[in-house]
């Protein structure tokens, strides 16, 4: 299975950091391939978007399949597939972002943690219902911050 | 980029249609690799998980950048990255699934609508607030079914 980046993140992110969940009110673009702007039509009718992207600064020697949650060691070792963190087996990343405004192909956004230059992969609609869950409960070790 | 298959769905559902929202009461399973359990300990206390995965099934010989949205002509086409169909540059589908069971490595989850045998690319916890967007809005043209 090979990707290929559709575009690619502008932002004024540019190092990997544990605070990501602060990172809500950051404005950052997403400029896709113009041969692609076409596939973008419509999209300006969804106030948010889910970005799936690569997680390109993500390059770890450590082969251990565990890690504290944003890099708090009070609930112990979690699983990386229990957490958030970059270091993943496939290092994709997505995050749901509200959509200020297309121009031609560029994806104006706030709330985007991709650090700069990340590899875009697929942009989605965000629609309600289908990607959110009402009733979602987490254990008491996730801190949800603000 | 390449990825590596992390799991495998098993599934009642076999074969693409564009009913995918019917399918939020399907029950189906999520074989992760033996040698990555130890990288789903702690997810067992999320009611919800993301599931990440290959449509591997999404094999098109049209290379138009639009489609109609679930099949629908009503609205007229829309880019493929403005609506949820399988035919994207990168085939990566992104499903909010309920977690009802882990027993090791196998994760039962209800709401999966990848297709039995869809390759596993990644498996993050669902994080209200983080996921959400209490706000949402979608153009009228999206149907939100039930």
């Amino acid at each position: 299975m090979t990707l290929q980046a559709i575009g690619t993140v502008r932002s004024d992110f540019k190092e990997p950091t544990a605070e990501r969940l602060g990172l809500k009110k950051i404005v950052a673009e997403i400029v896709i391939d113009p041969q692609l702007t076409e596939a973008l039509e419509g999209l300006e009718g969804f106030s948010h978007v889910i970005v799936i992207y690569w997680l390109h600064c993500a390059v770890y020697d450590d082969k251990s399949l565990k890690t504290y949650p944003m890099g708090n060691t009070a609930p112990g070792l979690k699983g990386l597939f229990a957490v958030r963190t970059p270091k993943r087996p496939n290092p994709i990343g997505k995050t749901t972002v509200r959509l200020l405004e297309r121009r031609g192909n560029i994806l104006k956004v706030q709330g985007l943690d991709a650090i700069d230059g990340s590899p875009v992969l697929d942009i989605k609609p965000y629609i309600p219902g289908y990607d959110s869950a009402a009733d979602a409960t987490v254990p008491d070790w996730v801190n949800l911050g603000e």
